[in-house]
C-alpha cells in the first residue's frame, strides 16, 4: 500500500490555496485518519510569475494541463480552475489515465455530471463534488449516506450567498436593490458581472445537482423554472412583512410520484420557517424526508477555506475508497427516469399584488374571478388609496392552489376591467404543518 | 456473498417498531444501495401477547435475548431496549460472538463507549450510534466524515427536545415551568419523571458523546459541568428579551490547545444566533470548524421514525463495510489524553441578577468591585424599584470573562452590603463575530 498518496491540482485559485494550505496543516489528521500521508505533487498554474509568489514549492507549478494529468505518481485530481469545454476534456483524460477526480464545478456537474459520472465508473474511478454546492456545508454527502434509508420528497434551499446577502439588506435595512449589489461586490460577495447570481442561474445549477442526488433521478438544467432577484420591489418586501413574511430566492425541488419539479424563484418563507431565518451571505438547505421529517443544514455558502474543506473531505472519502480498493461506485446511481412535474400537479401558495380602480365592486370582481377557477384565499390586505390616485393596492395570498389554475388567474385578471396591473406575485411557503 | 442480510433488534418499542417498518418499506432501495437484502431475523421482546398485536411476524419473537446474540443466521444487531448493565453484557457478548452492534442508547455510550469500542475493534466488530444523539439529524457521521480536514474547536447544540419545548413554551408564551412541564408530559415530549431531562443529564451525555467525536479526544460524564432548567424564573427570559436575548438549555464543548470543556447549562444566546431560533421540539448542533467555519445541523432530536432512520443509516453503513470487508475501524479512535479546561482559560460573557438595596452608591460599589477582578460590563439595566419595596434590581452582562474571575465575583456579591441578594446568572453567548 502507497506511504503518501499524491494530489495533482488543476487551477490554484483561492480554493485551490485554501487546499494545499488544508493539505499542509492537517498533515497528522490525514495520517492518523488515513494511514498515509498526502502530498501536493504537481499544480497547474495559468502565471507562473504570479503563483510563485504564493506559498508553494515552485517546482510542482506547471502551465501544462497534461503535466498534471499525464503524471503517472500522482493518483488524485482536484479541479478548481472553472470552466467548461475544456475543463470536461481533461476531467475525461484524467479518468482515461485512471485518477480520481474531486470538482467544485457546478457549472460542469449541473451540464454534464452524468457524462463524467458514466466516464468514472467506467474507468473505475471516483468522481467527487462536495464543494459544488452549499461550499462547507456536507450536504452531498449527508444526502447520499446518511438519509439512505429514507425517502427525500422535498429540498427546499438558500444556495445562492450573493442574492441571499442583498435580500438580507433590502428585507433588513431597506436597501435598495442596486445599493445592495454594489455593497456586495464591494464586498467581493458578488462579481463584476452578477447575472448568474442575480437572475438565479447559480441556484439552479445547485438545486439540479441535490435534485439527481436527493431523489436519485435524471434531472436537466433546462428543466428547471428560474427567476431571479434583479425585479423586486422593497414594497413588495415591506408587505409581506406586514403579512408575517421574509422573502429569500428559493430553490425548491420536490418529488411525488416519481414526478419531480425544480424551481428557483424568489418565494415569501413564514417567518417561522427554519430558513427565515438564514442571513447574509449563509447558505442553508432544509430536506424534508418522509421518515426523518424536516431537517436543515446551515453553513457558509463559499469563501476559500469552507470550500476548500468541502473538497478535502471528498479526497479523504476518494483515498479510503483506494485503501480498501471501492473506487469507481457512482455518487449517485439514478432509479428514476426522468418525469416533471405537469402543472396540474404542482402546488403552492401564492402572494399576488394588485393595483386596482377604486369602484364599487372592484374587490367583488377579483374575488369572483379566483372563486370560479376554484382558488381562495388566505389573507387579503387592501392598502389605502393613495392621495389623488384613483387606484388602490389589493395583496391577495391564495391558499394551495396548482399552478395552472395560478396561471389561469394571472392571465385573466390581466383582462379584468377593475384590475389597472398585476404588479407582482411570488410563491408562497407558508407554516410548516407540525 | 450473502444475498441476505439478518438483522437481530434488542427491544421492540417506538424505535424497534420504527427500524422494522423502514426495513420493510424500504427493500427495494436497500437492495439498490447494497446489492443485497435485508431482513429481521429475530426481535427480542418483554411481553410477547403484547408484541404479537404489532405488524411482525409473530415466528421472529422471542423473550430470550441470547437466542437473538447467539443465532448464527444473524449479522447485526440493533439495540433499542436500553438500559446499562445488562445491556452493556449482551453487547459485549454479542462482539463475541462476531456480530456488529447499533445502539440508540446515549447513557450506556456515554458511560462505557470507550469500553465498548474497544470491544468491538478488538472482533472486528462495528459498532455505531448515530441514533445516540440528536434523532434523525446525521450529526455523528458529519462530525467523523465530513469535516474530517478540519480541525473542530466548538460544539454547542440543543440536543435535549423536552427542555427546548418547554423552554420555548416559557419564552414565548410567559408559561410558567410546571405548566409547560405538565404540556410536555401530556404531548409525549417529557417522560413521568422528568429528571433526567429537565435537570440537564440527558444532554450531558449527548455532550459527552459528541465531545469524544469532535475532538477525537477522551472524556468523562463526571468532567461535565451541568445545570437544569427546573430553577428558572420568567422574568429571567423577560429581562432576557428586553437585553435582546433568547435562553435555551446549551450544550458546549469547546477544545483550545488540547483541553476540553463540556458543559450543560440555561444559556442567553444572541437574536441572531443561529441556535436562537430553533424552536419546541427541535434540535440542532452549532459546529465551528477552524476552516469551515460556522455550521449547523437541524432536526428532529426524537421521534420513533426519525431516530428509526439514524439506526438505518448506521445499518446500512455495518452492511457495505461488511460487503467491502472492513468492519472493525473504529469510529472514534481518540488522538488527545483528556485535559481539561482550567477556570482560568474558560471565557464567556455572564448575565447576573441582583437585588440590590436602594442606596446611594450601591452601584458605584457594585462596579467598583467587578472593576477590580477585572471584569467590565457590556450592558446594564436598572428596573424601577418597585413601589413600597427598598430593593432595587440590577441586571448586568459582562463582557467575555474568565470563569474564575466570574466566580470570584459571585462571591464577593454575595459579601457586599448594598447587595442584598445574587438572584441569578447565567453564561451569555452574544454576537458571533463575522
Amino acid at each position: 500500500m502507497k506511504e503518501n498518496i499524491s494530489v495533482g491540482l488543476l487551477g490554484l485559485g483561492v480554493v485551490g490555496s485554501g487546499v494545499i494550505q488544508i493539505i499542509n496543516n492537517h498533515q497528522e489528521e490525514l495520517v492518523h485518519q488515513l494511514g498515509c500521508s498526502v502530498s501536493v505533487g504537481r499544480v497547474l498554474v495559468r502565471d507562473l510569475e504570479k503563483a510563485r509568489k504564493k506559498d508553494i514549492d515552485p517546482a510542482v507549478l506547471t502551465t501544462s494541463a497534461t503535466d498534471v494529468i499525464d503524471d503517472p505518481n500522482i493518483d488524485v485530481i482536484v479541479e478548481v480552475m472553472g470552466g467548461i469545454e475544456e475543463t470536461r476534456q481533461y476531467i475525461l483524460k484524467a479518468f482515461e489515465n485512471g485518477k480520481h477526480v474531486i470538482t467544485a464545478n457546478k457549472d460542469l456537474i449541473a451540464l454534464h455530471g452524468p457524462e463524467l459520472e458514466d466516464a468514472a465508473g467506467k474507468n473505475n474511478c471516483d468522481l467527487y463534488y462536495e464543494a459544488s454546492v452549499g461550499g462547507g456545508i456536507p450536504l452531498l454527502r449527508t444526502l447520499s449516506d446518511g438519509l439512505v434509508s429514507d425517502r427525500i420528497n422535498q429540498v427546499m434551499g438558500i444556495v445562492n450567498g450573493t442574492t441571499n446577502y442583498i435580500m438580507t439588506k433590502m428585507d433588513k435595512e431597506g436597501m435598495p436593490y442596486d445599493t445592495a449589489l454594489k455593497q456586495a461586490q464591494e464586498l467581493g460577495f458578488a462579481e463584476a458581472d452578477p447575472t448568474s447570481d442575480v437572475e438565479g442561474l447559480d441556484a439552479a445549477r445547485k438545486m439540479v445537482i441535490l435534485a439527481r442526488l436527493a431523489f436519485l433521478t435524471d434531472f436537466d438544467l433546462e428543466d428547471v423554472e428560474v427567476r431571479g432577484i434583479s425585479n423586486i420591489a422593497l414594497s413588495d418586501l415591506e408587505y409581506g412583512q406586514k403579512l408575517g413574511y421574509v422573502m429569500k430566492l428559493i430553490g425548491f425541488a420536490s418529488f411525488e410520484n416519481e414526478q419531480v419539479e425544480v424551481s428557483v424563484q424568489p418565494t415569501f418563507l413564514a417567518e417561522s420557517h427554519p430558513l427565515a431565518g438564514v442571513e447574509n451571505e449563509f447558505n442553508a438547505v432544509y430536506v424534508n424526508g418522509e421518515a426523518v421529517g424536516e431537517t436543515m443544514f446551515y453553513g457558509p455558502g463559499a469563501g476559500s477555506l469552507p470550500t476548500a474543506t468541502a473538497v478535502m473531505s471528498d479526497v479523504v472519502a476518494v483515498i479510503k475508497n483506494m485503501r480498501l480498493g471501492v473506487n469507481g461506485r457512482r455518487f449517485i446511481k439514478p432509479r428514476f427516469k426522468k418525469q416533471l412535474t405537469p402543472p396540474t400537479h404542482s402546488y403552492s401558495q401564492y402572494y399576488v399584488r394588485l393595483h386596482v380602480k377604486d369602484e364599487v365592486g372592484a374587490f367583488a370582481n377579483i374575488s369572483q374571478l379566483f372563486n370560479e377557477i376554484g382558488i381562495s384565499f388566505e389573507k387579503i390586505l387592501q392598502t389605502p388609496r393613495k392621495q389623488q390616485q384613483e387606484l388602490a393596492e389589493i395583496i391577495l395570498v391564495t391558499h394551495k392552489t396548482s399552478l395552472d389554475k395560478f396561471q389561469k388567474a394571472l392571465g385573466e385578471l390581466e383582462n379584468l376591467n377593475v384590475v389597472e396591473t398585476v404588479k407582482s406575485y411570488y410563491r408562497v411557503e407558508g407554516e410548516i404543518a407540525q
